[in-house]
């Protein structure tokens, strides 16, 4: 690809080019330009209409076993082709190799784990929901509940943060439930999208009109969308409520899932002295949230919650901790952290970090650029590992705040019940994890915790080697959170086939839902 | 309750009166005024607060079985005084007897149901929702999903059709899953809603904060729900619009149910012939449900879909059964159908029969308010029974005008494609019911129809006469319909309970699973 080439958009069924320039795709390290996009002039409605048409009816003739085994296929090209997309993502996203691998593998990871769930749900075309409940006196009229795939298009509004895995844990969901995708990733950093959509296009395994790319903005498309349709969302929450309030989207009653905002917490129980394996824990996962990516996860840890009397020991560990942590061009191997994706990102983080000052001091770091060997900052998008540290919990900017880069603040606790409380006070996140010997406490934290959030991660000393992490998001476990995190749902096993489907009621004669039965496959 | 008097909100604990006169309720049949709401000038900011801070952790406090107990003791407190309700029912809503049981019965029933679902959930204070999953290579590592029950309010705002149920299904569901109340009841009908909250307060039986009623205008509510918080609508999709749109719920991402409009379709499969069982169900069951409570239900029958040779016989049999439908003063015992509630409803349904009117020829009735022997038509809300028929399905008026009142078309189809697809341009309903004697035929059209639809009645011979019903709710049943229906998920068994709760991942070690899992209840 050579600079300046416009990435074309996948649409009713070919390779199509917007006009003019709308994106500049750019090398945040360099600033260079990499490619741009665009889909000015593009007609959205007939995109959509060839994706519900064409697509759906195709994916929704074989049944899910056979979907799974697209998903296989899908997941099997994209690994034949891994060595392009890391380069890409290390070009266009300035990830390292590790952070490149989280989002590659992390799609591909999920494409086989759906396929492998998939498999088993057979020659089905519905799911069944629960078991046949009677209604009335007679016994012959009963009532089972079956999931059955929408007729529309899923449009996959995806975040920047991840081109490769935010793409695939979607399409995954979407495609196995027999529901046509049309992905529009972040313009920003479209090129590793654009690249896996090429190659999966190339290999013609999906049937025509399954899998649509819009690569460039998103122009009228939420004018077209219908009752049918569903839109899964990932990004601000300023972008969600543009969307959740759409006149067309309001209007029709599209579905729409969000995944927003979320300024995650992780929390150290009373007690844990500096050197025992829960404080150490703590200090690994926490250092290592607000570094991988940069920090650009939605599930990063933002606020760091610790007992008063530990918040010296912990401020220390953790500076120590980021003080290693070398950060630069993402090509060289010594380097643990790139740039932020964008200068536009960097300024947001920089003026998220200033705003957190006013109620928090510098521990390490700072609201400015950090100065670079061999980095010209005037092109490049770094934002130094930060960390501050409130007096207490009292102010609301620090539970408010998400600084979508390398930046947490320490907040002191004074009490069980003023931790749990404070927690909350992010309004809503899409993750908790807490760290701890004592497993009540855990539990306490769960039952607490669970109401405010859509994942915890309890983690004691037997499971500190061994846990998945905080920032993960596992294809088996729930994602979303409720509140400013957008009650969004994704993944989770096959609850994350909910969305792409429809719950309906059948009330019928005994003979006729176990025939409706028969050709369903268990939801559950 | 003499002729003016202001019915009062029960909020922050206490009966209170707004201010002035926001709505006189009115008797629909002679035009009287019963009584008057108002909440202006009540600070609903506080009310809000004291709910969630003393009804919630209440509430919470007791577990499953014992919030169980207590919807069974509203039950009887609803049951002992169900004399006076039906009075009410019948001046303020125009309700016959038959529709003022739907309404009161069926709020006290879904009550009932909810006590013996929720018992058996003992002692837990959360409910399981998955088995447990391996994430890693460690055995000891893996994750459950848990529903906790949220923290902040459920605002329940309801439609003035079922003052009763409206208010029961939702508060059912709310209070069985720890959260408290505030109902707002529509203000045109509240009196029946403020008279059993009345009931229900005096007995001295729920904890303090746990049922609030909000009677009189929403005023600014919206202004202070928070992330915590839960908002169930019923009614109309534009008044849904500027829910889900509202500044503040989008801003706080307070979680949102909608069940609006629906168009809902009956459907003659192709071949049953007049005098065949199948036909006589369809015929009888269009026409009790265009006349039961005056066709005010929102899963009435608006589009009756018969195949093209049977229109004429099948518009000839409807307008035989309608004839015979005696309209007037529902004190009078030969009365089958009353007035609609007020006379802004009245004019809305006239001015829609009008509408429907240019892609539709009149069978019976009119769009003129019906001349009824001792009914002054300058005062009441009379609507006639009233049947129109299509040519065709092409136009789209039929498919989107949503007759809140005793109004239907019926729509000839040429094939069974022809009738799925048509079925369809309602745009998502809540339920449609499908009536025929060839079994493949009933489950193709639940396959095809389950995409759009909540719900799907198959009605074959053997049950024509056990059945449940077109329009009737039923507890165990999924009640909510895709696209202009909302996207709603209410009742459905437990299913119900889920709003109301978060579903949370929880990933920790093996141990501290087990003693979660031992504290929660299974979920399905």
């Amino acid at each position: 690809m050579s600079a300046g080439e416009t990435l074309e958009s996948y649409l009713g069924g070919k390779w199509v080019r917007g006009e003019g320039v709308e994106t500049e795709l750019v090398d945040p390290t360099k600033g260079s330009v990499l490619a741009t996009a665009s889909a000015r002039g593009i007609d959205l409605k007939s995109v959509l209409e060839y994706a519900r048409e064409r697509g759906g009816p195709a994916l929704r003739a074989i049944n899910y076993a056979e979907r799974a085994k697209l998903l296989s296929a899908i997941a099997d090209v994209l690994v034949a082709n891994r060595a392009r997309y890391e380069e890409i993502a290390i070009a266009n996203s300035g990830n390292t190799k590790l952070d490149a691998a989280i989002d590659i593998d992390g799609g591909i990871g999920t494409l086989k784990y759906y396929a492998r769930l998939g498999t088993p749900l057979g020659a089905a075309k519905a799911l069944l929901d629960e078991k046949p409940v009677r209604l009335a006196k007679a016994e012959n009229f009963q009532a089972i509940h079956l999931m059955v795939p929408r007729h529309g298009v899923a449009v996959h509004i995806n975040a920047f943060n991840f081109p490769s895995w935010g793409l695939w844990e979607k399409a995954a969901c979407a495609l196995l439930s027999g529901m046509p995708v049309l992905a529009k990733p972040a313009s920003a950093t479209c090129w590793l999208s654009h690249q896996m959509v090429r190659d999966v296009v190339a290999s013609k395994l999906l049937p025509d009109g399954a899998l649509n790319l819009l690569c460039g903005g998103i122009g009228s498309l939420l004018d077209h969308v219908t009752a049918e349709d569903v839109i899964a969302f990932t990004g601000s929450s300023n972008t969600a409520s543009r969307i959740v309030g759409h006149r067309n989207v309001l209007a029709r009653g599209t579905r729409v899932n969000v995944e927003a905002d979320s300024v995650n917490a992780a929390l150290l129980a009373p007690g844990c002295a500096p050197g025992t394996p829960a404080f150490d824990a703590f200090v690994k996962e926490v250092a290592r949230e607000m570094t991988v990516k940069a920090g650009q996860k939605c599930t990063a840890i933002r606020r760091v919650f610790v007992p008063t009397e530990r918040a010296d020991n912990v401020a220390e560990a953790l500076a120590a901790r980021l003080a290693k942590t070398t950060v630069g061009d993402p090509r060289n191997e010594t380097t643990r952290m790139g740039p932020l994706v964008s200068r536009a990102q960097q300024k947001m983080a920089l003026d998220g970090i200033q705003r957190l000052a006013r109620e928090a001091k510098f521990v390490s770091g700072s609201a400015d650029a950090p100065k670079l060997d061999g980095i010209d900052n005037a092109k490049s998008a770094f934002v130094a590992p930060t960390l501050l540290r409130a007096q207490n919990g009292e102010g609301q900017t620090i539970h408010d705040t998400e600084i979508f880069g390398p930046a947490a603040t320490v907040i002191p606790y004074k009490s069980e019940a003023d931790a749990f409380a404070l927690v909350a006070r992010g309004g809503g996140s899409l993750v908790a994890s807490v760290y701890g010997e004592d497993r009540d406490f855990l539990a306490r934290a769960v039952t607490e915790l669970g109401a405010s959030h859509g994942r915890i991660l309890a983690v004691e000393p037997s499971i500190a080697d061994s846990h998945t992490g905080h920032g993960i998001v596992m294809p088996q476990c729930h994602h979303g959170g409720p509140g400013r995190a957008g009650n969004g749902a994704e993944l989770g096993g096959l609850h994350g086939l909910s969305f792409y489907h429809q719950r309906v009621a059948v009330q019928g004669s005994s003979e006729l839902l176990a025939n409706l039965q028969a050709q369903a496959a268990p939801a559950h």
